[in-house]
């Protein structure tokens, strides 16, 4: 085997488990990538070597603990750590170490997978951004808000790496930096012990270099079986065509890219047909940024008080605005959520998902701003499940994503349905 | 006036707010009445009269801060005080001392309210009991999990407490303790800094000496109009009675407490039809056990690997099950909660509100066990508001509840018709 970095998460679990290859060497290549790029790229917040080589030894000697064992997993800095610092991308939580791992890091350690380091968040998931750039072009930023996820990944630092999503921080980063990217239906992975800001809409995923790695890291932590996305589904699918409820955020490559993927899916025998957004949908877009800036405010009540001039400008704008929106704000528009959900189902009777864009169009240059989540938020809001995968680039040579929503529950099928598009591109 | 600890909270915030009388007289006033009780009852895990005098003098000296300004609040155990120990009921936690306060405890407090204490809850607010004892007879349980929040108010030490539900920990010991239990729809008070053990239902909810003290409590922190349930709705009900979905779990004395009711409700003026429950309700109440213990063994994932010793038998053998369920059980007990939640929306239709028994009967004698949640986790996993309000006695001389139940985001309509189900006993 010449770079055992280079395998994959499926690819280097089947190594492992065939003894061809050890956890100590897998961490040994995957470390010297992170010597190469990491100074460049400050895709982490925290990275151990020693700690990394302990945990790949400890997975040698014990052997084989689960669907994980020996694979390298980012962690998003909002998620606790027991034995790593946990500072939510603020100053106000700097040097924070908690005292238990959250959930989603202590399962996928029981499945045996080797935590690579935390991954730079934004400030709490939302708008200012860390120091992490594009692997892909560094002068470039790698999205936002699983900024060193999206980056680490891309990069080859580890195998996967979690995410959250309020907005598009997953799904947005991932199509940035060209990887593939998993936001669950909400409520799929446990949240406990992460910094939630809210809780209508967070909802953590994975990142990874393809659609089955992305399945087999989340559903070991999930306990839910997630299918085999390499196992041909047998038939096309069936999809609804949108470039979302905003088609003039769209750069023009994303509607050539739009275009140039229904063909692909219609040669490959998929039905694809244009969908205008019912009314309905269009209100939970809108009723989006209440639901997030009103409960995120609650969710950082006490950094408000406590610790308010540590507080970004952007973020407290938002902040205050959400606080001081009138009682009728946050119900009418998590009404809105419940009947935009129900339209949703409905809309999508007799069709297998919803093709739509990744992101606007490729990474914003600068690192100064993490690019636009309109294509994401109302599908975050919807509460389904997103996968974006890589689909050509742009004029700057930059990757585009498209990505695959069905409906709360369907994920097995959201992930076929990503992968076969894959085949067909 | 005579004694201030006898004030509601909705008395107690006029008498403050008209200058009649001061936050440090009231804060004496509560903390008279827990040093004559305490020592016997044990509702808290943590109490410091002094720290409740600098808070009481801090709220004299600022003036009106808020809707909670001077008003006591006990703080289940479950949830996070940056200035108080957070042990959640198990000894892994002893003496943990989180950075920040829960969301809901940082709001609490930017409305004006003093924290009484941290209030006993059960481990992980599950089955192994605290030790506290029931007010009005301590030779009884005061229910769980939230139990020290009941016997906080039953005893008057506090004008309002925090409680949590997953499948009845709210309702049953505010009825076994003749107080009114609020458990809110589903994500109506922000869990961040909560120890969330079930991610499908865990709510936070308060208890109260009355059904407005719920509200204005409640309102105040989950930034909602609750409005104002003294003000008479101005027509009677159309309610659907039930024993719920296990009626042979109910004791004599609550069958003939339903009759007792439905009558008095009846001659308020209010249409009261015996309800069958449809089968998605009685399959999403088979559901609930796999969803509670499948989601909270994810949620304890690093306590089971970290500190497993210290984890009681009666939670470890949940927490195993939890984790040996194949990956299909979470998603059917998941699919049979959402078919349940729209089948109950739909049987709704034309209907005001469901009445159905608090618990089984009286609290059971001894505080080894804090009684059988059928009564409650129905309508826990359905997520719309429960509000339970005394109605009379058992043949022990106990109390008995009933319960309004509404749909999901009809809290301030369960509010108002628990007030008017109060006024037509």
């Amino acid at each position: 085997m010449s770079d055992p970095a280079a395998l994959t998460a499926t690819e280097a679990a089947r190594a492992l488990r065939a003894g061809t290859l050890t956890a100590a060497a897998l961490a040994e290549a995957l470390l010297d990538r992170v010597a190469a790029r990491e100074p460049e790229l400050r895709a982490f917040v925290h990275h151990d070597p020693e700690s990394v080589r302990r945990a790949a030894a400890l997975a040698d000697r014990r052997g084989m603990s689960g669907p994980l064992h020996g694979l390298h997993l980012g962690v998003k800095d909002v998620l606790d750590t027991a034995d790593m610092p946990s500072a939510y991308g603020s100053p106000i939580w700097a040097g924070h170490r908690p005292r238990s791992d959250s959930a989603a890091v202590a399962l996928a350690r029981d499945a045996g997978a080797v935590v690579a380091g935390k991954t730079v968040t934004t400030e709490f998931a939302t708008r200012t951004p860390g120091p992490t750039a594009n692997p892909l072009n560094p002068a470039h930023t790698p999205g936002g808000s699983s900024s060193g996820s999206a980056a680490a990944v891309a990069a080859g630092f580890c195998h996967a790496a979690y995410g959250t999503q309020t907005a598009g921080s997953i799904v947005r980063p991932a199509a940035y930096c060209g990887v593939v990217g998993y936001k669950p239906s909400y409520g799929s992975i446990h949240r406990a012990g992460m910094k939630v800001m809210s809780e209508s809409l967070d909802t953590i995923g994975v990142l990874a270099r393809g659609v089955a790695d992305c399945a087999l890291f989340a559903g070991a932590v999930a306990g839910r079986d997630l299918g085999d996305p390499e196992v041909p589904p047998g038939r096309a699918p069936r999809l609804l065509l949108t470039p979302g409820f905003e088609p003039g955020a769209l750069a023009p490559e994303t509607a050539a890219l739009l275009a140039r993927v229904a063909d692909a899916a219609r040669r490959a025998g998929a039905v694809v047909e244009d969908w205008a957004l019912p009314p309905a949908l269009h209100a939970a877009a809108a009723a989006h940024p209440a639901v997030m800036n009103i409960e995120s405010a609650q969710a950082l009540a006490w950094e408000l008080r406590a610790a308010r001039a540590q507080v970004s400008a952007t973020l407290l704008e938002k902040m205050d605005w959400g606080r001081s929106q009138p009682p009728g704000t946050l119900e009418s528009a998590r009404a809105a959520f419940a009947a935009g959900q129900a339209a949703f189902r409905d809309a999508l009777e007799g069709w297998d998902a919803v093709l739509t864009p990744s992101a606007p169009g490729e990474a914003p240059e600068g690192l100064g701003w993490t690019g636009d989540p309109v294509c994401n938020l109302l599908w975050t809001a919807l509460h389904g499940p997103c996968v974006t995968v890589p689909a050509g680039v742009g004029p700057k040579g930059l990757p585009l994503g498209v990505q695959i929503v069905t409906r709360p529950g369907e994920d097995r099928q959201a992930l076929a349905w990503a992968r076969w598009l894959q085949h067909a591109l």
